[in-house]
């Protein structure tokens, strides 16, 4: 394509951008922000989504049959699943204006995903047990009433996405297809060129399930999640998850004599350090939370703290909130802030992490107010439980429990997830199959999902250096990036050279201006990032040929007229 | 693809259906009704749709770029092009419940189109004489609150589209611009099979436009519109604006005398004709209208309407309207249903219609309570005016004034428009570009649609026969539909078949199902209406091969193993 004839500019930086990708994406031309969350594709940034859904088309056939499903629903699909009135991100679509109400005043919802409407979908087809397993998948624009949309790409109120959903008789069959699913979504990010730095990472289930949920996490130094690594095994928890065993510190040899500290006003843990003189992995800090089982609390050592998901786990709770100020002072018997896990109430639960298990001399709150113990010692001064439990938020320097390893622990980006739904939205939705009993019976369902154009944000954020994006060759909105300078023979030479190549299916964008400058087209085809630029110019001419360089070297090559086409093939294949 | 393998399932009728479209589209698994206007694209559609898409992508990209704006847009948008209170058929989006509300309690609007929003955009890039003109285009989802969906894909509130804007630094431009799209769209619709049979159609430039915009139309039987076509010079109209001549009938070669008659509450044509014992052709028909310069009376023959399209060019009017009782009544002296063209006030502009000019012994209202004129004659008994005006609707049998021929006259449906939007948008923007001279210069723009998923429902309302879809070689989901029928081995010797055609690039549904009969078999495949049927049996086997038969012929012709290949993609071929 010729660079004059494509809708869409490069700029200067005129602002402070949020990160790279956002600036390169808007200076190259590749989007347009049309408002918070919102963006236009201009044709290179379409270009390159274009490229990213052919790819994951391609895969997901292998385990799906594409079909697309309305954006817009009558709002029953959602009130039938229970999420109509509690999804936080959930649009609705009604008339604009009186005379569009007066047509038809009917409400809509505009859908974040599709679960709420493939299940009772799936439910007029398939409802033999010879019809499952099944799997079916869509490439379509979503819509989530972000509160603040943030990184570009990485998080609107408007994005593509592909979106699979299978369903299953049995739980087996799910976790079976799960790994189909694992497998299809590693050769996307193989072939999109993030494959060796994407992990498969177990995240929380959140309310569908208590199972995990898995991400594909991309390591990304400006990434928004920090995952957790085994490097024996290659297991990965996202940190919300992780499992985590704590670094012991050497501990005293003897036990002191416990002291009742009076400490008024003295609450978080760096105060408490500095007025006792102790660290931080010498104190407990203990919390009171509430569950529908009734009060719970919980202790980490002070260096930590408490991971409500694992406490929820452990407990066997649903709900849980940290108490009142009421209910802690009941508990307690001190006001808040002085909470300890000496001489608590029988009627409570207690549940420590195993980071304090070892601890000898340790500080816990005096469960009295304004007063900290100090020196508290298990056996003496507390009853050791039978178990402690980890119930704390990993954190970098912990150890993997189930090898004794130091986690790797990085920052990353999450480029697609997948889900195990199990019967929740199927229950919802009234859908069963006929087994081959004759008996109706549960259907079970998976959910896996890539955000498309996100993946965009995260791509161009993790490939570029400081003078712009270096995309990978899969995805590169073009494969060559042609310069012309000089004469009109030289734009003559290079028409060829642009036609023949076209010819031959590799595909070119051609900086064709006559008025721009070489420094400007040299800075451009570096911020736009295509991976094989190809300068023909009076000079390159006179020398007998073109310069060719690969966009991530700075080695420039002087190739023969008749070499171009295999000089750029070769220099494609390296990419 | 295998058919067992592939959502969706066909059904059988179990309802009366709108149209053979619908049913087929229903019953044969290419879509599913989701809600009144509302369809999920099944694997077998969204196939076609596809097709559509690529054809339509690959005409555009040779005369624009592509890019992809946001469906939402903040509601300045269309506020600023001052559409936002008056689009009928916009749709608004908000935050579905309380929850959401409370994150983010914006609106947005749901784009109908995207005018309001290029506009703009197009602003911010190209300002100079220099980047002039330029064309960009999307394929994207619009929506559309409808009050009344119909006929399946014809007319949804969600829905596919390619729409594409031009700019232009003068009328001539656009104009020349026009030209080239409308060679595009030509090319379009010869690629989708309905190239001979789809008119470019002047049709009325609406609010934006004193020209015509033109609408590529269809020829179908079941269509909504009626064009009128000039068999010699392929001129087409839009039966909203055609221009017409009437048919004349013999007149009385003597004047009678002009009588008064008294009829009471007498007053549509067929009632007065046969009180009066005349035909409706030696009536004529008097409307008064109320328009911004003043009071109007419209006269035509009594068997055509007045065309208030016609009638405004020809005052040079912009608001029209039947006036009301009172204006009525003033200006012809008498109560609403006697106006005629007698005896009517200075101060009133007539317009007549050409069809009145030659009538001999006419009736016409009596500008009188009951009162009707008969044996009414030009000169004696009213002032023939200096003009006649074309200002009736036109009908069958009318002739084209340019030629003096017969329109051709026939049904069809809407395929694709274009519209000279000349500077309606950019002046609301207060978009202008920098001329050479460097001045600020209005910009031109031009609009242009074709709506991709009304597409499939035309094209399978237009072919097909009482079985079935019968596809079009370019858009039919697969290429060849494959049967297999019998033991083990002809499911065997199918998938080696099956194997061969895709490794040589032919796009197979293969129907394995071993529980479907033979009859179930055929008729589906009749129903889906792919263009060639490949049925591999035991008895074909038997006889050296296997049978296969174009969708739109009767004819089967058995085909030994070793010619399959060439055998179908001559087939393929002749479709």
């Amino acid at each position: 394509m010729k660079y004059t004839k494509m809708f869409g500019k490069t700029s200067k930086a005129d602002k402070k951008y949020e990160s790279r990708s956002v600036e390169y994406l808007v200076r190259g031309g590749f989007v347009d922000q049309v408002m918070a969350g919102g963006y236009t594709f201009l044709p290179l940034g379409l270009r390159v989504m274009h490229k990213i859904e052919g790819i994951v088309r391609d895969e997901m056939d292998k385990i799906g049959s594409e079909l697309l499903m309305p954006a817009i629903v009558p709002t029953e699909f959602w009130k039938q699943t229970g999420r109509f009135d509690s999804i936080d991100v959930l649009f609705k679509v009604v008339g604009a204006n009186e005379v569009s109400l007066a047509r038809n005043n009917a409400e809509y919802v505009l859908n974040p995903t599709h679960e709420d409407v493939i299940a009772p979908t799936a439910k007029k087809f398939n409802q033999s047990y010879k019809d499952f397993p099944f799997a079916v998948y869509q490439i379509q624009t979503k819509f989530r009433n972000e509160v603040r949309p943030k990184t570009g790409l990485l998080r609107t109120r408007e994005f593509r996405m592909k979106d699979l959903y299978s369903f299953h008789t049995s739980a087996e069959d799910l976790k079976a297809y799960y790994e189909v699913a694992r497998e299809a979504y590693t050769n996307v990010y193989k072939r999109l060129g993030i494959g060796d730095d994407t992990y498969y990472t177990a995240a929380s289930g959140g309310d569908f399930t208590e199972d995990f949920s898995h991400e594909f996490q991309t390591r990304l130094e400006t990434g928004e999640d920090l995952v957790f690594r085994s490097q024996s095994t290659n297991e990965c928890f996202n940190k919300e998850i992780a499992p985590s065993k704590a670094v012991m510190y050497e501990q005293d040899s003897q036990m002191k004599e416990m002291e009742e500290v009076f400490g008024e006003g003295i609450i978080g843990v760096d105060d408490l350090c500095k007025f006792m003189g102790i660290k931080p992995h010498q104190t407990t800090k203990t919390l009171i939370f509430q569950s529908e089982k009734g009060v719970i609390v919980a202790a980490v050592r002070g260096d930590y703290d408490v991971n409500e998901l694992k406490l929820k786990k452990v407990a066997g709770v649903k709900k849980l909130e940290l108490a009142t100020e009421d209910t802690v002072e009941k508990v307690t018997g001190a006001k808040l802030g002085y909470a300890g896990i000496v001489n608590l109430p029988g009627d409570v639960m207690v549940f420590l992490d195993d980071s304090i298990e070892n601890l000898v001399n340790f500080e816990t709150g005096g469960n009295k107010t304004h007063y900290h113990m100090a020196n508290v010692n298990w056996g003496r001064d507390v009853q050791k439980p039978e178990k402690f439990y980890d119930i704390k938020i990993a954190k970098e320097g912990d150890l993997y429990p189930v090898t004794n390893e130091v986690y790797e622990v990085f920052k990353a980006s999450e480029v697609g997830n997948i889900f195990p739904l199990n019967t929740k939205f199927t229950d919802a939705v009234g859908y069963t199959f006929t087994d081959v009993d004759g008996k109706q019976k549960q259907v079970y369902m998976g959910s896996y999902g890539i955000g498309i154009s996100r993946l965009i944000g995260v791509i161009a954020e993790k490939f570029n250096d400081e003078f712009g994006i270096v995309w990978p060759i899969n995805i590169a909105p073009f494969q060559v990036h042609m310069l012309t300078l000089g004469s009109d023979s030289a734009y003559a030479k290079a028409e060829e050279i642009y036609k023949m190549l076209q010819e031959k299916g590799v595909e070119v964008l051609w900086d064709d201006r006559k008025g721009a400058s070489a420094g400007e087209k040299f800075s451009d085809a570096d911020l736009i990032g295509i991976p094989v630029r190809v300068l023909v110019s009076d000079k390159s001419l006179e020398k007998g040929g073109v310069e060719i360089k690969a966009r991530k070297s700075k080695e420039v090559q002087l190739i023969e007229l008749d070499k171009v086409l295999d000089s750029i093939t070769a220099m494609l294949k390296a990419s």
